[in-house]
């Protein structure tokens, strides 16, 4: 029972008489006259037959709160030996408070407005410095999803880099990290790359050409192997090579930066960023300068703003998919932002001396394992893994192991792998070795551990985390007041409405957060015992069916850990099918002009031509020419991609029949789930056509951007698709997507919760009430800015486009000018120019209650009310309030030579307006500057100075 | 061992590097030198002898969090019904994120710079409107220590305003809380202040003068009493009355302000702030305007700023102890600021209604349980507590309750009370009927429970709760914003230095307040049984053991809850030492000149006469005055109160035979702890002769300061003291100086981490730190603003004096100016005009780093030389600067008349200075125009209008 405002009450802005007030403007009597107006009725479902009925009743946040305590307490936190990519890690109290918990940090959106966005485009940027510097490489990005897929991004990277190689071949280590291998093989195959093992530290170069080799250092034995003269064979070979590398053992070996690799990939997990039983982390990728353009996801680099100050900015945009689309160097989006700051305010703490201290207590703890284990070690040169001989005694000494609470790894029945990480102790040791029956060495061996005798692995000789970031902030007070000062530039959730369009920045509520910095949830090692993860394989398992009920799919899979994922996972599902069908021609991806770029990258991926559908001029997809399209490609057709509703925020009226259409011709229906916030509790994707979905945990179900990352892209599938879901990343010759079965588990609590404290009703109200903002704001913007499509009586979805081109055309202002105009009057901007260039695409999402509803109409009238301005004449078009927006507080100290005034350019609203002022911390970022000068890691100081 | 920077590395600011050029600076070869050099030789430990080693060796933050953990986990979070005034509730996690969680409001100081406190200003005014409407009376204070304290000071404050009254005769009623009828009695009988008890309720007033009446609504039993005839009653016979009441119940009854009360007293527990083994939470206080002048404490009022603004500010401050000294209405001094703020932001979040619900189903479970119990209910009127007849089985029934996991209230033999709360459920009511043996009721009785049936007790007919800051933040989006953009306007530790003299502003890591949180430490009740919290008894036995070793004292009492109370406790004790040795002539209390204003309201508070001593020239205590005090009431001494090292920051040479002194006189040594910071490992007040002191663990401990609260002030005695310690507030007879035992006990894991992660060396290292730090401002700064006093070698303790007042009478530029100025640099100010007026005290504290401590002299430098500027007659004293300081970014945008520039008034070190700035959101507040116009609460809307 509920004796207060239930949750729902507290996520959803507008109360009863908000809402009241809100449909009035709309023009309906109520939310369910809303759902029926909105709605086309061939697929709207009845509230009583929604399938929300299979959802469990919603319960307080305390009582969610206990549910979750449970399951955690459920999980066995064991010491954790396992290694192979992960490793137990001690995220400093300081960076948990201020920055994982902290919601200026968390409610984040990605950096694309980045004169509000300088402090986590600052930490990002030291991430990559930290990536250069402890690789050799030159330019990082920022950053892969995990070190899997960081491997297979590698792979094509070098693909692409390499002009002069005409090879489809790659030749990898046999000591790759089994879940890295799964991944290179999954997505070699549909892009026709040939993989060829051998290993490489025993023997030659196999004949024939290659475009690319990738090695590991340390290898998944855990051996140290010195690749300079594989990279020299190889690169007389024709082949460029990737080197998956361990950042903590970087700190001691030389990097393969100074051996010639021309790229390195790997994971930051170990840098502070819990287990979390697979993810979150962030992983990288880094190349030389060379390669720079070669790079796939997000990359910062540094420029100048209008007033010739130093501002970053995310560079070379170009080569991403929501530019290039089919073309672009990867359907990466949402990257692993908040871990990456995560990983590299780690480093910032610690420093170079304190992580060369770190890395020489875990060596010393595997010297001296190995001294005990003496023989039976099968590597004389490792890091912090220690492979341990045992003939026909493995299992033994695991279970023994497991006993005394250590989870070691069964390589095979004769071989045990040990890994020292920043938690193991003198007694883990000590235990270990009693495992084996080893004695504990007293004498010199023994003595290496207490870091008295250097081990001879160190020996890099090279600096490393010079720069200011990586020194100046090694106390807490130091590190905590960086965190403020960061954060403070920014503006996320926590001071305004972030009215994405295709994004859905709803409330991201502190009880959907608890949980997920628990250890009984985030320190569990993905490859455990899956009988230490109970609680975590039943959230797991609640959730997949919540979501089944949500879209009306058969099954789901957690495991794709972004939306990008999702999407090549569901993508490679339709593959499977056709080609398990022997219908190996269908190749073909039908795709609206106006889809998300990402769709066509992901089809691109999975080895489809992308052909594109036209739009109608109301917005919709033009069925006439997709019939047409279908007509010609019906023999090659293997999918459309559409988005419902669609990105045009609109509820297209045909979408049922369009999925028949497809069908009919022997495609199958894949639905973007981007925009499952207008669909949720009204209708469902896997009902009225669709045969797979991916969503996106981080939109509708409330896990927080973090600033572009972390995600989770979920897939999910009707029964005929089933079959073809992720496989176990561990297991050879399965399809997975990402290096841990169930990508980013430690985060599932968030949409767990969010789910469990909703309810049907709840999630429901949640979804008209997103409309009815929507339509509010259509309403009320119209007349000043024209919204550019709606749907069935005139009614928008969850969001909609305000149409600038022919304000632009008139005067000259632009959806540049008025995005960054907004940011003047404390508001994040909208969707720039997506779809339609020259249009802004507004979102308020459901959390937003009427009051701050108001205050951005006010503020948008406002703003065309400066438009007018420009028009009358009033104003220049070259020197108004717009295109000098947004303006800092040091702009107005010095002269004032502009035609409007200091308030009129930092109080629109006038100096009483009662709400907060967020000042931009830089003026309008030039990144056309950056992009000819590209800088990606942290200036020298000088660059700073006055 | 310690592989990388320890915790002390972490927590002290200057790294090896930094210190070596602060000694260089000041003169000393290294931190041992400093010791030698600065502390006497008479007092100064050895490292080897300093106490310390009683200590356990330091661990890592992470050890400290699982032994934490394992202390947590055994004590047992029983279903409470017990009540007594403490009751479970739930913190919306909003506001326990981030709120309660973050260090912009955890680590503020109190708002005696209200330019930069106007978000916790405006919070408290919350607050005090919130205390306001649900009691009916107009003024209330921000805020008391609990309950019992707030009965003790209603006590005094009827005392004081009862002008027509000669009588020295309390009148309470027999049904208030024991330990309110113990904190009374405690203190009524030093102040001559004679108690008479009767059952008010079935009785007319006993004979005789009362000059105050106390009653409680519910009262302790539980039942409601119509108090109107007895307010009466007492008024005809010319005594004012109190009303202890229950918050939650005044959303329902006829509040005591509608019925004629004088005083409301009471706590806000129950309003979110979790019970916490006895704290801390925000007691209350709340008169009518006629004597809103008599009212103890923080008050926080409504005045204009220099540009004719709404701002807020403390008002009245000429009552409070730091000004009137043994004059003041009180000797409290830190309050509970972050609770009342908690408790406050509780009512914003839940609204008028909402609390009105969580009332009724805390009165519909009870009238369930009543319904249940039958004729065994004693009070057929009760809000929430049921005290239950069960002649010859209460044990039996308690001790099957205790069985069934819930605490129920013994209140003799043959009574039983119960106490539902706002996590009562239905299932915890059906188990206590179940073990009373009675009958569920399904009928109508059991229906009054869903609110079907307005209970009959909801008679209030007044409304509550209507200012825009109870309606405005409902939703958590709402919340979350409204508390960033209050933290926003504020100076806490996050962003700058606080170099508070007297004050030590330290770091409060995050590894220190996280299991503060947790519900095994902060969900027990006071009262529950002794075997439920074995791991809060085991941690306060370390916590007292490791304080008397670093004090030198044989037992410390945690009870106090302030230092205020620790103080009072300390005194106490020497008065019953006294007493029980036959000196009841003893009664004079010698302070120094310069001693904390608490001191002289303290010896008020237990019967004794203050006498000052003077000071000498050289800011040390005048030994011949002193001689002269002692024999001048030789007989009289009770005792000398020293501040060590003083309160001019200088260790003085002769305390060691100030003390032989006095205890050749026969009086006792309170040596004030408030500069602990700088004594920990270098000397302790129970070896140099000191007899009893009071610490203060949110100075020296870490405890954050909370915008002004909580406090915890432990008492330290030596042995022949001991047996005058803060008794068993529960016991009757007792002495007690707070409503539990253990005082604030559910914040004591913050200390109890300091010192575990310090060790000895730590801590000793951190007090040398913090002394070299002082002595490096006081070198750098003297060429600038004179240090008024030094001790031997011309060092200064932990602090230092910086003299203005030349420079005032010479430019008329004032500490005000200079204090209001260092905001326009981004800086708390230091101590004003304490203990010297026309001064700055400046304490930098361990934590700051050399950047920091720089950055503050640059400060300070670049304001010395505005000063000459004005003395050069470049800028008018009535405008320049200095006095137009603070300068908001409001005061830019308009017309800039003013002989400095904008970018002088706001970026004085230049706009490309790197240091972030901070914005006051207010110019000079005028605080005598608030106090001629006194407003405590809420200002209605339009106040705020453009």
């Amino acid at each position: 029972m509920i004796w207060t405002r239930s949750f729902a009450d507290r996520h959803i802005g507008p109360d009863s008489g908000e809402t009241g007030r809100i449909l009035e403007t709309v023009g309906v009597e109520s939310l369910d006259e809303l759902a029926t107006r909105a709605v086309p009725a061939s697929i709207l479902d009845a509230p009583e037959g929604n399938g929300l009925n299979a959802l469990p009743d919603a319960v307080s946040e305390h009582d969610a709160l206990a549910e979750l305590a449970a399951l955690a307490d459920s999980n066995t936190v064991a010491t954790s030996m396992i290694g192979l990519g992960y490793y137990d890690t001690l995220t400093p109290p300081v960076l948990l408070r201020n920055l994982v918990e902290n919601p200026a940090w968390y409610t984040a959106y990605t950096p694309y407005q980045p004169e509000i966005s300088q402090g986590r485009l600052e930490a990002l940027l030291n991430f990559q410095t930290m990536v250069g510097d402890l690789t050799g490489m030159e330019v990082a990005n920022a950053s892969m999803l995990d070190e899997a897929t960081a491997a297979a991004e590698a792979m094509t990277l070098l693909q692409r880099a390499n002009r002069k190689s005409k090879s489809e071949r790659l030749l990898i280590d046999t000591d790759l990290f089994p879940q890295t291998r799964t991944l290179l093989y999954t997505r070699a195959e549909p892009l026709g790359i040939e993989i060829v093992e051998a290993d490489l530290a025993a023997a030659a170069l196999p004949e024939g050409d290659f475009f690319g080799v990738i090695v590991q250092q340390p290898g998944a034995s855990g051996r140290i192997v010195d690749w300079a003269p594989v990279i020299e064979a190889a690169h007389e070979r024709g082949a460029l090579v990737a080197v998956g590398a361990d950042l903590l053992a970087l700190t001691l070996i030389t990097p393969p930066g100074e051996q010639g690799a021309d790229a390195c990939f790997g994971t930051t997990q170990r840098f502070g960023v819990p287990l979390g039983f697979g993810g979150p982390h962030a992983g990288y990728l880094a190349v030389h300068s060379a390669h720079a353009r070669q790079l796939p996801g997000r990359l910062v680099g540094v420029s100048v703003d209008a007033d010739g100050n130093l501002a970053y900015r995310l560079a070379l945009q170009t080569r991403e998919q929501h530019i290039r689309r089919e073309k672009a160097t990867s359907n990466i989006c949402t990257a692993q932002v908040l871990l990456a700051i995560l990983a590299g305010m780690y480093a910032s703490y610690h420093g170079a001396d304190g992580l060369r201290s770190i890395a020489r207590r875990v060596h010393g703890h595997a010297q001296w394992l190995a001294a005990g284990l003496g023989d039976a070690v099968v590597h004389q040169s490792f890091f912090d893994t220690v492979l341990v001989n045992v003939p026909g005694g493995a299992e033994a000494v695991v279970a023994k192991a497991k006993g005394e609470g250590i989870n070691l790894r069964l390589v095979d029945a004769d071989h045990v792998a040990i890994a020292c990480d920043e938690v193991t102790t003198d007694t883990h040791i000590v235990a270990v070795l009693d495992c084996f029956g080893a004695e504990v060495p007293v004498g010199p061996e023994g003595a290496l551990f207490h870091g008295k005798q250097r081990p001879h692995i160190e020996v890099r000789t090279s600096e490393y985390l010079t720069a200011p970031a990586f020194t100046k902030y090694r106390t807490e007070t130091a590190m905590l007041r960086y965190l403020r000062a960061l954060s403070d530039k920014d503006i996320a959730l926590d001071r305004s409405m972030i009215p994405l369009g295709s994004c859905t920045m709803k409330l991201n509520a502190a009880a959907e957060m608890e949980a997920i910095t628990w250890p009984g949830f985030n320190r569990v090692h993905p490859y455990a015992p899956v009988e230490d993860a109970p609680g975590l394989i039943k959230l797991i398992e609640d959730l997949e069916g919540w979501l089944c009920a949500v879209t009306g799919y058969d099954r789901v899979s957690l495991q794709p850990n972004a939306g990008s994922q999702g999407e090549y996972a569901g993508l490679l599902a339709i593959r499977r099918y056709h080609l398990d069908r022997g219908d190996s021609h269908r190749d073909t991806c039908l795709i609206p002009a106006s889809a998300h770029g990402t769709n066509a990258a992901s089809a691109a991926m999975v080895g489809m031509r992308v052909e594109v559908v036209k739009t109608s001029p109301n917005g919709d997809i033009d069925l006439d020419d997709l019939r047409a399209k279908i007509a010609d490609h019906a023999e090659r057709l293997a999918c459309i991609m559409i988005t419902y509703p669609s990105t045009h925020g609109v509820y297209e009226h045909e979408v049922a029949e369009l999925c028949e259409l497809v069908h009919e011709a022997g495609g199958q229906v894949y639905v973007d789930g981007a925009n499952l916030n207008a669909l949720v509790g009204l209708a469902r994707p896997g009902k009225f056509g669709g045969d797979v979905s991916h969503l996106n945990l981080h939109k509708t179900f409330c896990i927080p951007h973090g600033g572009g990352g972390p995600g989770v892209g979920p897939v999910a599938v009707r029964e005929h698709l089933a079959q073809y879901l992720p496989g176990d990343p561990l297991v050879k010759g399965s399809h997975a997507v990402s290096a841990a079965m169930y990508g980013s588990a430690s985060i599932l609590p968030i949409t767990w919760a969010y789910i469990r404290m909703m309810g049907a009703d709840g999630l429901r109200r949640a979804t008209l009430t997103a409309i009815a903002s929507a339509n509010y704001i259509a309403r009320k913007l119209d007349p000043h800015f024209p919204v550019l499509y709606t749907g069935d009586n005139g009614m928008v979805a969850h969001e909609c486009i305000l149409d600038l081109r022919e304000i632009t055309k008139r005067t000259g202002v632009t959806v540049d000018d008025v995005a960054k105009r907004l940011a003047d009057y404390g508001f994040h901007a909208p969707t720039m120019s997506f779809p339609v260039a020259g249009t802004l695409m507004v979102e308020p999402t459901e959390s937003e209650n009427l009051e701050e509803l108001d205050a951005f109409i006010a503020a948008m009238i406002a703003i065309k009310g400066e438009i007018d301005q420009v028009e009358a004449g009033v104003w220049p078009v070259e020197d108004n309030p717009l295109r000098g927006a947004p303006h800092t507080a040091e702009c107005l100290v010095g002269e004032w030579d502009h035609p409007y005034t200091r308030e009129t350019a930092v109080y629109p609203m006038g100096v009483k307006h009662t709400r907060a002022k967020v000042w931009p911390s830089v003026r309008r970022i030039d990144g056309a500057y950056g992009d000819r000068n590209l800088v990606c890691s942290c200036p020298p100081l000088d660059a700073y100075a006055e």
